[in-house]
Order: structure tokens, then C-alpha cells, then sequence
């Protein structure tokens, strides 16, 4: 499935390899983040799930070998041999990640691929996209539920990016910590809850009979509660009809303005109506930031909505994920480290382990990057980050459904988060980066290229 | 087909209208972008063409239906009148668009929805996901085409989102003036020419023998000719290398360092190797700004790749459309204008029209948006922007094939941008914008309500 969601030049390399007769020669990519984004003081990993059942899944139909025999550009090297390769392809290398959900760093490889130069590389363009997008709204998700400091975050970027994508943003945004998302898909295929209230046009259709017979319709036909949306023209006069809308009201949200000054407002409104009961939602092209502000300024918000901020964080709209040979077998049969020496962009050779210290609270204190065979002082106890996923293309663990790996990947990020100092929780980004070391034997092996 | 990539909102008030019997009522929605986004003078539109297939194909199954039973939260309206309505739902609205490829303003309306309030509202959430994406991806990629002044842009930003969105934002970006991307399904799905050449990971793979044998044998492979990268190691060194790599080679690629100065060197060691033939790609992080510094400077490039700044345009991450109900039949079945008035985002009232006037030689001079119903004085010669779609959902023309579509497209933006003032396909931001007026009987009909 989805063998064309590619670049050209790993098809046009594959047919190199192929025709030089290197394909099967051994070797290592890792997936990894050069430097961590602006405003990032970690990584939510996701995208990880997505990425193991492409691997399982990566077929080349007779239709996409048809296509790319006709491609022009291509032609020369798409021989029969590349034909065949492609039609008999399954992934059959090792693959080793780390879990979706738990926190990582710059230079750690999320996801290594120990296989054939020829796999290896041709699964580079989508393993970067499915990481890239996932991890990026991931990991600035976990931002913003921080923020809200326990008030649920529901996240409604659907609209805001492309539709195809948007049920495994809305699923990353999850992981990390929102409460529930507006996008009903993501609640079918992986479980996570969904939301939704009234849009203005719904207030706005009732032309007839105004803003108060709309709310007190709309919550009617909701027994088991709902959240109604108060902004439509004047915020106050909407609480007051919120009010009067009778029991099934259990949330009124406010979507402009001035969100300080007009909770506090709300807030009276209702509690004057008797109706302490109904809690407060903002929304308005929140992000962390503007929910600090909110709850420092004493705004009384029970909840938050956002969209824009975790579908296309705009704060660092690029993770910036890249793919990397780091190992290869000579002809020799050996494997050597080899890396690129590009201004700003040298990569170190070598496969690399991350080893997590923790405090006896399970408190994070540094990790140190290994070498991918090397076993750090057992007294130390650290914690291997990259596990087994595949040997020889065969997951090592099934795969858990998709609902069950969304809730796990949840659980593993509340527990990594709320094991991370404060200071890198914080948003304000004060204070020291989270400790990453390099080993001796690693950098010893990498400087051997 | 993807009936439930949509926001939850929107089947609540599909439910609510159903149950207060005002589902059929006639609504107008509108999605347009209220302001043009950070840095961008114009809008290439894009996603139409998905809109609209969208509209034609859009049915909801019995998983879907089944799943939206059992669904928490919904239970309540999801009647089986609520079932039967999306068992049968059949988009029956006329729908008016701005053609893909056109260049259009803030507060224009891109696509306009003339049906019940229930389809009109459901389709919301997919129509401004298509458009957000595929239209923000177009007008970035339009300034990044126009900066090269005609040399060709290759876009390659498949790996930076998600793979699932990555066909359609190459589209998007061929339309606007991109020669070709990375992509192959998007050369498949759309007959986007399809570019690419090798990784530094294809230079590394070559331990035993070196950069030099990596590019020669890189290069035997297309007799068709390639792009060799050449920053792997040492740029110049590696223009050396691909100087001597054969008459396959067409051009290089320089992916790192100082580009101006790189590039200058790398040309004159081409020169000097009798490969005055061979031309120069520059990448690296490159966006409209960049491409013209280096043009400035007289770097002798003469093409660009772009990844991150065309697929996720940085400088303005989201484009920010709203689709809003604009008019709705009250009980005595006359249309009225509706709007909301919350603080900062407020929405004018009533279906819109944009007329265009162009002078002698077809340059676009200014904007009128009217009444929908509204005719301009013919002496003035306006075009109208809006064209019909579907009427009582039907295709007004056949779409044609996705590879013709996308074709049409890309011929109809480079006219308008050719027709474009000057000052506005400039990329410094400099100069009045361009001139959009509203008429004077659409500001009084908005008025009334």
C-alpha cells in the first residue's frame, strides 16, 4: 500500500544499487532529529505505530510496477531486474524503535533500519513524513496540555490541514495529552474521545427566533450534555441565554475577544443563574502560551480549545527529521561508519543505543548515545530507549489494534512527561537542555570514517 | 468515501437541525480567508478540484452509520431519522468556485455553497481542510517560482508532512509555477513531471571506492541524463568528481554551505573541465527570499529545490479560510443575510460575487465583490471570478481527468500571475495592495440584518 507516497531518487537509487550489483549489501539508517525544534525542549516520539505497519504492510502492486516502467526519467534504470525486485518486495530487515510516546532528544535515533541498502533506503521519504508529522504535532501537544495544567485540552485542527492527514494529527495530538479531538475519524480508527459543540452558524440559522431559542434547541437535543458556543454577537448576552438553557448544559465555550475579562464575566453570569455547574471553554487561536496567560491572569477556564497551534505549530512548523545511512558493509563484509561531512550538517557514523538514567524517583537525569552494540556499565542501570520491533521483516510483538497502541502510547507519554525535571516541562524554555552524552566507544567508532 | 473525516460539530448540528425540522431549510455558506496570511500579496487557489470531487462522491456507509451510533456523545441525536438522512445523502446544492489556478484576495469567497443548511454544513470540515492545504501550499509556491525569475523550481517536501496530504501539495505546488517534485505518486495521481537524483547516503553506501566512483556510477545508470549532489564530503572536490562522471551528467546539486560562493567555484571547475553544459541546483533550506539573495548576487544556479519552505511554509504556517453561513431562508422561506459580530472576526452577511477588472492588456487592475444576484454595469466589461459547478448537485461540465485538471490549472495561474501588477508579484512586500472593493448594494443588504 501507498509504494508511489515517495521520492523519485529512492526508486532511482535502488535501480543504481541494483544494477551495481550493491543492493543487498548490509547496512544502517537511523531516523533522527539534528537539533530540536525552536521553542522544543523535548520530543513526544510519534508516528512510530504508523511507520512498523508500513513496513509490514509495503507491497509494490503489478499497477505501481506498470507506472513506474512508463515513468519518464526513469526508464533506464527501471530493468526487468528492478521490475522483479519490486514485485517480490517485503521488508525483511531489522527495525528498532522508540515507543511511541516516550520523550526524546536531539540526535537520537527514533527508529533504526538494519537492513539492505536497497529496503533500507527506499523507506526514507514516507518513515520521514509519518515521523515528521506525527512527532511535530506530538510534541508541541504536549506543550499545551502542560499549560493548561490539568484542564482537558480538546484539539480541533482537522480543518486546518489536509483532511487525509488529519486523523493521525488529531491521534499524535491524543498521545500527548489532549483530552479528545473534534475529528470523528480519529475516534473510529484509534479510540481517541471526540468533542464537538455548535458552530456560529448554527446560532446564526436561527434567524427567526434569535441566539436564545438556538442554544435552548441545540442543548435539548443533547440528554446527555453538551457545550454551547456563546460568542455569536455578544458574549454576555449569549452566557445569559446559555443559562436559561436548561440542564443539559454542561459547558459554554467563547471563542473571541477578550478571553480574561469576559470569562470572569461569564463566570458571574452564570453563577448568579444558579448555574455553577457549567464549566468554561476557551478557544480562539490558543497555544500555550496564551493559556498560561489566561490561568495566570486567574481567567476561570475549566477546559481549552485548540486547533491551528497543534495542527500546524506555527512556533516551529518544521521537526526537521532526517534519514541517515551510518553504517555499511565494505566488501570486505565489514561494517564501517560513514557519515557526511557537509557544512552544518556533518552526521556521525555509527549505530547507535539511547541509554535513559533515571533518579530512584524515576525521575529522568541524562541519556547517553552508545554504540548500537555496546552494553553501558550494568551497575548504572540505565534503560535501552530503542527496542526490538522487527527481525528479518517479522514483528517481534504483534502489534497491539490501533485503539489499544493509541491508549498505551498515551499512558507511556503522561508517565514520561511527568518524569521529566520541571524545568523542561515548564514552557517558558528557561533553564539548562535536558543532559544527552555521547559515549567514548561511539564517538572513537565514528571518527574511524 | 472519507465521510467521516469531519468534525463531530458537524454531525451535532446535523442532528439538531433534523430534530428541529429546519434541515432543509436553504442556507448559502461561504469559505473564504478573511485576511491574505503573513508575507503573501495574493492567493493561488488550489483544492477546488478535490472539493468538488469530494461533493460528487461523498456518501456515508453502514460502518459509518454503525459506528456514529455507537458513537459516546452522539447517542442522542443519532436518531433514525439522523441514519436514514445520511444513508441516502446525496449532495443535491449548487456549489460556485474561483477555478483552480486563479489568483484571489482576502475576503473573496473561493467556493460558495447554495443547498440546505444540514449539507451545507456537513461538508465544512473536508472543504476548508482541502483548501487550507492545497491553496497555503500554491500561494508560497507561486512566490518561490517567481523568485527564481524562470529558471525551474523542483518541489521536494514530501517528507516534511504527511504522506497521505504529500501527492496533493505537489499538485498544488506544480500549479503555482513548481516544475516538478519529488513525488511520484503525485506524477501519477496528476501527471506532475517528476524529478530526482541521488542521497548522500547513495555517496557513503560507496565506501570502498569513493565519491568519484559512487557519481560515475550514478550517473552510467541514466543515459537519459542526471543530477548529481555533490556536497557529500567537499563541494569542490565533488564538482571535480562529477566533472569526470560522464556525459550523462546534466547537472549538479549543492545541498550545503555557502551557496553564492559554492556556486561560484563549483562553475568555474565545471568550466574549466569542459562541462560548461553541465548546470547548477541549489538546495538548503531555500526559500523565495534565499533564491533571490543568491540571484542577487549573481550565483551562477540555475534551478532550486525546495522542501520544507513550499510544504510548510514557514513564514505563514496556516492560511486561515472559514467557511460561514452567509444567508438562510427564515420561516417565511425569504433569504437573509446573516453574520456574526464576535470581536475581531466578525462576517458580512449575504452571497457574494467577485468581478475582476482587467485593463486593455488584460493586467488585473482591481477587484468588486457584489451581491451574488448583482450585476455590474456592462460597460465596465467585470468577469465574474465565480463560475458554476454543480447545480442540484450535478457537475455543471464534466471534471476532467485529474492529469488535465491539474494541467489546466497550472496554464491558468501562470496567466494570471503573468497579469499580475508588478509590485505584486514582487517578493518584498512592498507597494499598495491590490484593490478590492465592496459594492454599495452588498453593504447595504449586509446591513439589514
Amino acid at each position: 500500500m501507498h509504494a508511489l507516497l515517495t521520492d523519485r531518487y529512492e526508486l532511482a537509487m535502488l535501480g543504481a544499487y541494483l544494477r551495481e550489483g550493491i543492493a543487498e549489501r548490509r547496512g544502517v539508517f537511523e531516523l533522527s532529529v539534528r537539533r530540536l525544534p525552536a521553542h522544543r525542549r523535548f520530543l513526544v516520539v510519534a508516528g512510530i505505530d504508523r511507520a512498523l505497519r508500513y513496513l509490514r504492510e509495503l507491497r509494490f502492486t503489478d499497477a505501481d510496477i506498470e507506472y513506474l516502467a512508463r515513468a519518464p526519467g526513469l526508464g533506464d534504470v527501471m530493468s526487468e531486474a528492478m521490475a522483479n525486485y519490486l514485485r517480490e518486495f517485503r521488508f525483511r530487515g531489522d527495525v528498532d524503535v522508540i515507543p511511541e510516546g516516550e520523550l526524546a532528544f536531539a540526535d537520537e535515533p527514533l527508529l533504526r533500519v538494519d537492513g539492505t541498502l536497497a529496503e533500507g533506503q527506499l523507506l526514507e521519504t514516507f518513515l520521514l513524513g509519518v515521523v515528521n508529522a506525527e512527532t511535530r504535532v506530538a510534541s508541541k501537544a504536549a506543550r499545551v496540555a502542560l499549560a493548561a495544567e490539568g484542564r482537558p485540552v480538546f484539539e480541533f485542527g482537522a480543518r486546518r490541514h489536509d483532511p487525509l492527514g488529519a486523523p493521525y494529527a488529531s491521534r499524535a495530538a491524543y498521545i500527548a495529552g489532549c483530552a479528545a479531538t473534534s475529528c470523528e475519524e480519529a475516534g473510529r480508527r484509534f479510540g481517541v474521545p471526540v468533542a464537538g459543540t455548535l458552530a456560529h452558524s448554527y446560532v446564526l440559522a436561527h434567524v427567526d427566533d434569535g441566539e436564545g431559542a438556538a442554544l435552548a434547541r441545540f442543548s435539548e437535543a443533547f440528554p446527555g450534555g453538551t457545550t454551547l458556543l456563546i460568542d455569536t454577537f455578544d458574549t454576555r448576552a449569549g452566557a445569559v441565554h446559555a443559562a436559561s438553557a436548561g440542564p443539559n448544559v454542561r459547558a459554554v465555550r467563547i471563542d473571541s475577544g477578550d478571553l480574561a475579562a469576559l470569562g470572569s464575566d461569564v463566570r458571574r453570569i452564570l453563577d448568579a443563574a444558579g448555574r455553577s455547574d457549567v464549566q468554561l471553554v476557551a478557544s480562539d487561536d490558543l497555544d500555550e502560551h496564551r493559556i498560561a496567560s489566561l490561568l495566570a491572569h486567574g481567567a476561570p477556564y475549566d477546559a481549552f480549545g485548540v486547533g491551528t497551534a497543534i495542527a500546524l505549530t506555527p512556533d516551529a512548523p518544521s521537526l526537521g527529521a532526517i534519514y541517515k545511512l551510518v553504517e555499511i558493509e565494505d566488501r570486505r563484509g565489514v561494517r564501517v561508519p560513514v557519515g557526511k561531512r557537509s557544512p552544518g550538517k556533518p552526521s556521525l557514523g555509527g549505530a547507535r543505543q539511547v541509554w535513559r538514567r533515571r533518579d530512584a524517583q524515576g525521575g529522568l537525569v541524562e541519556d547517553l548515545v552508545t554504540r548500537a552494540d555496546e552494553t553501558p556499565d550494568e551497575t548504572l542501570h540505565l534503560e535501552p530507549l530503542l527496542v526490538p520491533a522487527l527481525r528479518l521483516g517479522k514483528l517481534v510483538r504483534d502489534l497491539p489494534a490501533p485503539h489499544e497502541a493509541t491508549a498505551q502510547a498515551r499512558e507511556r507519554a503522561q508517565r514520561s512527561l511527568a518524569a521529566l525535571p520541571p524545568h523542561l516541562r515548564a514552557i517558558d524554555g528557561a533553564g539548562d537542555e535536558y543532559p544527552v552524552t555521547l559515549s567514548e566507544a561511539l564517538k572513537a567508532f565514528a571518527s574511524r570514517r
